[in-house]
């Protein structure tokens, strides 16, 4: 059989296998193997089957262990799984769920049969997961799940370790206990590892650290990520606007996070909307990037309409022609660079106001160096290419202008964005590379215009 | 002063105020705002601020204190951070980090300085270090830290928890206790919570988790970071061929490597070197992008060079050289789409050579629709502005047939990259516009060169 540890690369290779083994088996076979499987695995099988067979595992499946498989399903997939699941089964699994797991299953469902299964769970838990569904799915709030131990700064070590044996099949990874006063309010933690550390006669306010860091409930997913990148933790606690307790984060949710938003500024460099995926219908896919394309079209005829006034220039001299997609293509391509680096560093907190000054002044530095060695080395080729030194002139000029005014787009347009408080990544490459190819065409064929005595 | 807990969020605007502070304050006064503060924002503190005061800052903290801040410094400034810290202190400050934290520092340091503060460091540690210097940064030796508990599956509970009072000064972030036979290899696991949850008479042989997952210590840390992902551990043990217990990582390491990975991908896709930093200097940047840039210059005279084969066509219908910049425009953003999705789509391991075919089908299918919607509404818009039917049609086909390529291109040059097992996202932009370049102006100008007698 597969050894288990590296399960995770053979998946790949034998999954034609895996397919064959289970047309042969009985279920009994099946639950047996599935048993020895990390629930995780079980995801990734359950995401690869088709309808049928996807539906057979779920019914082999403990209501236990199809708790710990539903929420490693993968974002696009879970539909399709959750469909195979018959509603009775349904609400039995959520039971054995933590809050934000169910909330997230819940928000996939038609809201009919959400309201069922809400309405099935205990009074206590449905409304801690109605609450949790109010929140924005991309806030601390929707990260959180409401399962912690929360313990009175006035117990001694030992009630906080009667408390964890009591509530340890609620509440899966305990990393740390919350103190929590009578108002509710979050006012110091304990790591788990100090009650090993200390005695338990001990008082929870003698040995709990003060001074926690929590998230608001309604920070930003992305600025929830900085925390825990910044601080290295592994959960953090969530409170209201009061400092009262209201839930905790744990760091695997916000690997996620980081992924999902590495993804979301790769995608928009590239116009790409976010919600696209690689395993997406035809259909779906034409759907999400056709009004980008329409759009880059737009784009397009405005390089376009620069190029149409200079039809008679162009007429005269036909080797103008060639040079325009270099002079486009340097300016896009240095352009993009400035881009990539400036929205990366944004992103990752690295570029601020404060260096912002020093930053566009390198990127001009850059921009201007690059163009005149580049510029200078394309007009040498152009002249020994047609033998007029002016075209070689006109060419690197062009060059040294659209790739000073591509590291100047490149840099300032995510900046704006920021300043104005919209996502910088939306500064796609095509905002920036349309600039570059109206510049370019403009420099180009504006200059070929005004010295065009010297090129016939 | 500050609120501590949202330092994060205010550090950017009163940045000018601290140094404000840092001027007025005496050392104690410094000293003691210091003592209130997290290790990462002193860190935080450090990167921004001048040589001068840099070296003032790192002065007034303890050894205990360096220790934690030094690690947490950002990789690209370690090298001046560690410039400010004289080599006595420095040997003093190691002493308390972990060894993957020293092995960091180490790689920083000239190499003779790192020899003499190994040469200090006590013979065990010092074995131990050099050892996690021997592995590859970019694999799990390189993450992983020596610092671990380790227990005999003999021992019982109580016995564990002495070990872990002994060994907590140097083991900081307990886990897992990890369960090795005699011959040092793992057998199992024992998570802290166990101990808390268990009758301290119990055998650790009894509690403990069986089949482990564990990293080979040349496991590729992209491979180590999908481990952590899929499976949402906190940290992770290492092991050699043979499964001894070499090692662990922790989940804060990897959060880190993700971004690096994410940063890396986004990077090569737009033509930047993954060494480049938002807070170069302009010569550094130069130097970095410069190669970059000379290779496109390449490229673009390649396209350049298509054009220049069709200038008779161009002379004679000068309207073509207008339209040139749509057709290759349009082909670059498409290829650009399709490429980010499936060089994201790899690196997640969403894509594989199973579904390979699926995708590249749909990618093709969406190219052609899109390339007919946008080619056909081209065409019509070209027919109205110039009155000549044909150049409509020779402008829409040339649309098709360049965004049915790219897709192509887009799709088919990272898989190709990939089963020849280099990275898929070196199929920069640049490779794939260049190829819709030459493709856009070969269809475009050849079409036209096909059809001269309707245009002219």
């Amino acid at each position: 059989m597969i050894p288990r540890s590296f399960f995770l690369q053979l998946i790949d290779k034998e999954f034609g296998e895996f397919e064959e083994f289970l047309k042969q088996s009985t279920d009994d076979e099946i639950r047996q193997f599935l048993d020895e499987l990390h629930p995780a695995d079980i995801a990734d099988i359950v995401e690869r089957l088709d309808e049928q067979d996807r539906g057979r595992i779920m019914a082999l499946l403990s209501e236990e262990r199809a708790a710990e498989v539903l929420p490693l399903i993968e974002e696009y997939h879970k539909p399709e799984v959750l469909d195979a699941i018959p509603e009775t089964t349904l609400t039995k699994i959520v039971l054995h769920m933590d809050s934000d797991d169910v909330t997230d299953i819940l928000e996939d469902l038609p809201k009919e049969e959400a309201e069922e299964i809400l309405d099935s769970l205990p009074q206590k838990e449905s409304d801690e997961v109605r609450q949790l569904m109010s929140y924005p799915p991309d806030t601390a709030g929707g990260l959180m799940q409401t399962e912690l131990v929360a313990v009175s700064p006035d117990a001694t070590l030992g009630q906080a370790i009667h408390l964890i044996r009591e509530k340890y099949s609620k509440v899966g990874d305990i990393i740390n206990l919350y103190v929590v006063n009578e108002q509710g309010l979050l006012i110091g933690m304990v790591p788990l590892r100090t009650l090993i550390l200390e005695d338990a006669g001990k008082k929870v306010s003698e040995v709990m650290e003060r001074d926690v860091i929590s998230a608001l409930v309604d920070m930003d997913q992305e600025q929830v990520a900085e925390l825990f990148r910044k601080y290295d933790f592994i959960s953090l606690p969530v409170v209201d606007q009061q400092g009262k307790l209201l839930g905790r984060i744990l760091v695997d949710d916000i690997v996620d996070v980081i992924q999902e938003e590495a993804s979301e500024d790769m995608y928009r460099l590239a116009g790409v909307d976010k919600e696209e995926h690689v395993d997406d219908t035809p259909l779906r896919s034409i759907r999400l990037r056709l009004p980008w394309l329409s759009f880059n079209l737009v784009t397009a005829i405005a390089a376009a309409t620069v190029v149409s006034f200079f039809q008679g220039t162009i007429q005269k001299v036909v080797a103008l022609a060639v040079f325009m997609p270099i002079v486009a293509g340097m300016g896009g391509n240095a352009g993009t660079q400035s881009l990539t680096v400036i929205t990366r560093g944004i992103a990752l907190g690295e570029l601020t106001f404060s260096n912002a000054k020093r930053v566009l002044l390198k990127e001009l530095i850059g921009g201007l160096t690059n163009g005149i060695v580049l510029g200078g080395l394309m007009a040498l080729l152009a002249y020994l290419y047609k033998g007029n030194p002016m075209l070689g002139v006109v060419l690197g000029l062009a060059m040294i202008c659209n790739m000073f005014m591509a590291a100047l787009a490149g840099t300032s347009i995510p900046l704006i964005l920021k300043w104005a408080r919209v996502d910088p990544a939306l500064a796609s490459g095509v905002i920036v590379t349309t600039f570059t190819d109206v510049t370019g065409f403009f420099c180009f064929l504006g200059l070929a215009t005004l010295f065009l005595h010297y090129l016939t």
